[in-house]
């Protein structure tokens, strides 16, 4: 299917000038107004449509979603101890079968127009790697339709549930494609030891690192602090994420630059959900550094709340919105965190709209950037290595 | 029109059991399931839809928006002064006609299920009562569809800005239905005559009360208590609103909740937008108070910025997630907020969803309140005095 040809025709590339762009072989080819189809090549007409890369869906939780599952009553108390504990519970109560739901909040992506996924999966002792083996056989039917990278996520603790790091050793053996980490102190209330840990992961496997940092204020500068001493340390610039990072919104500013300042001295990149009631790093203050920021949904319609829908073009306004980015520049800025921002974290190579780039693309029809993400509407056609895989918000493959 | 009757039939009220709601002579007559039309009358099947209370619009301004003018790029400063500023030059600039405006932008919060708007008006000395007569003439011409109520506004500064303390009294003669004002510190530098001068209109014209208050901590805190002491003074409890009232979100929550309980006592309603990059009043203080929490959209797509939709349901995820509400019972109280709340501070006779209330209503949709919230779907169909108004998102008016 990658090696067929199609011309779409009447397209807006992030909203500049209308223009033609030809795709063959999975990659686009050629970028210019006018171009007529050679004969038997399929023809799209944007009709004006904006055209821009694959939207990346750079932080969720894929083997946690309760999407089509009925509604169900929220149950988790206040704390992070709860909602991971309940969750736990429930993921057996409920039959939250992490293979049949990874597969409803994919294609709910894809017909949003993402065309990459990185998903957190949990690895715990109760779970062990079923929840992986789940995701992983998602990403396997759905490969040419979407992209699935997963992280081996210690969302239950890691020192402090034995067996654990063990269950991440084979987690990564069988496949999964980054060393996840969580609250070295918050939770695991060993720093040192999962910090070490999840670095010495990294290493004897050669993947990537992502760490979920919800520790708020000094605490969260704390366990930032050392995560950057070790990926200096260890070498590992530009391959160390952190999530949430909300300690970046602390209300003293001159502490908080002075980190962000370290974390693109490590090269580290932040990924955020722009999440409304806490403090989050601060969109401007990290792009002035040029540390790259990403954005994700987090976890749709799960245990741990209702809200979410994986829309990351709606994922961009909230990030505006929450940043209070007005002029048109900012908030474009918001989308290029949920594109290019991701797709930079990822490490996704040929990612974009020149020539030569893969044919990862979404048609939505607005006047502009700015009104993409503002009113983002249901997305005119989504491409995958240029192949049509949604159109008009629906799927080509039904949801199970 | 309002004397038509109408039988919905499978509509689930609030969520609750799935029954059929007779609507006579614009009111709600007879809740009980398995009724059969009489000859004649009308039915429509909600399918098992929600039946809600027409969704209330309580904080917006119909005047100022740029709906339907085609894109035009945010040219603001940062500052409110710059904002302000920006806005009396571009009104006359790109003729952003108050009534065209006005009208497109109720028939948008009609379509998401509004049927009640308090807007702010603009009086200046620049547009004198210009704007004002232009929303008077949407809400006349709208009648019967949506009720627009009134507020005049001194948004460049009423103290500050002589001429328009004149113009204020004219337009509350001539229909405005509400005093308006506007931070007394920050705008105006003169707390004692801006409130003054507030006061005194209300008394003088019998009206209610809605001053914006964005000053922020102690400031906003200063400002909040000499409006608490004027509305006791002059009996005014039950009469004042205080939008936005951002100081409320200070990180001192003992002295924030002690406001929030001389609120209750003046018995003065907050409006809130929820702002995601501001501290924001937070619900779960005032609902334990019990002050009357209501939610407004703010400017929808103006020269202040180009984010809002109209949509009310919407309103209420943005202020659930602000308020980090994830328990059904929690969410749905921040739809009471965009629907009874606002009834209460508008004052609304005969609102909600029992025998004998008006039959300002709307369906849609989901399977739970909660989920109407999160998902917050196009409105199956919108009823004003017991008359459609609207189905499947589209209004039965043209927009202009």
């Amino acid at each position: 299917m990658a090696d067929e040809t199609l011309l779409l025709k009447n397209v807006r590339p992030w909203g500049a000038e209308q223009t033609d762009m030809l795709i063959e072989g999975g990659r686009i080819s050629r970028i210019e107004p006018g171009q007529s189809p050679a004969p038997g090549v399929a023809v799209e007409d944007g009709a004006g449509a904006l055209v821009l890369p694959g939207l990346v869906e750079a932080h969720t939780h894929l083997d946690k979603s309760l999407w089509g599952m009925g509604w169900r009553m929220h149950q988790a108390g206040p704390s992070l101890r709860d909602k991971i504990d309940t969750e736990r519970r429930l993921r057996a109560e409920w039959d939250i079968d992490p293979h049949r739901q990874s597969t409803r909040q994919a294609l709910l992506s894809l017909g949003h127009g993402s065309t990459v996924i990185r998903s957190h999966v949990d690895i715990d002792t109760d779970v062990k790697l079923a929840g992986l083996e789940g995701v992983l056989r998602t990403a396997d039917e759905l490969a040419g339709q979407i992209d699935i990278e997963t992280v081996a996520f210690p969302q239950s603790g890691l020192m402090s549930r034995p067996g654990t790091l063990e269950l991440m050793d084979q987690a990564l053996a069988v496949g999964a494609d980054v060393v996840g980490g969580l609250d070295p102190c918050g939770i695991d209330a060993d720093p040192k030891g999962h910090l070490d840990a999840v670095f010495e992961l990294a290493e004897r496997h050669g993947k990537p690192i992502d760490i979920h940092l919800h520790e708020p204020g000094e605490l969260g500068a704390f366990s930032m602090e050392m995560i950057i001493d070790r990926t200096l340390a260890h070498a590992r610039q530009g391959n160390v994420t952190i999530s949430h990072a909300f300690c970046l919104g602390m209300p003293d500013r001159d502490r908080a630059r002075a980190l962000v300042q370290r974390l693109a001295e490590a090269r580290i990149h932040i990924a955020t959900v722009a999440t409304p009631s806490r403090p989050v790093p601060l969109a401007t203050d990290l792009r002035e550094a040029g540390v790259t920021l990403c954005a994700g949904s987090d976890g749709i319609r799960d245990t741990w709340g209702p809200y979410g829908n994986a829309d990351m073009l709606e994922r961009a306004m909230l990030l505006g919105l929450r940043n209070n980015l007005r002029a048109d520049a900012d908030v474009e800025h918001a989308l290029w965190c949920c594109t290019f921002g991701g797709a930079q974290m990822i490490g996704l190579k040929d990612y974009g709209l020149t020539n030569g780039s893969r044919a990862d693309l979404v048609l939505v029809d607005a006047e502009s950037v700015t009104h993409a993400v503002v009113s983002h509407p249901p997305r005119r056609l989504v491409l995958k290595g240029g192949r049509i895989v949604a159109r008009n918000g629906q799927t080509q493959s039904r949801m199970p």
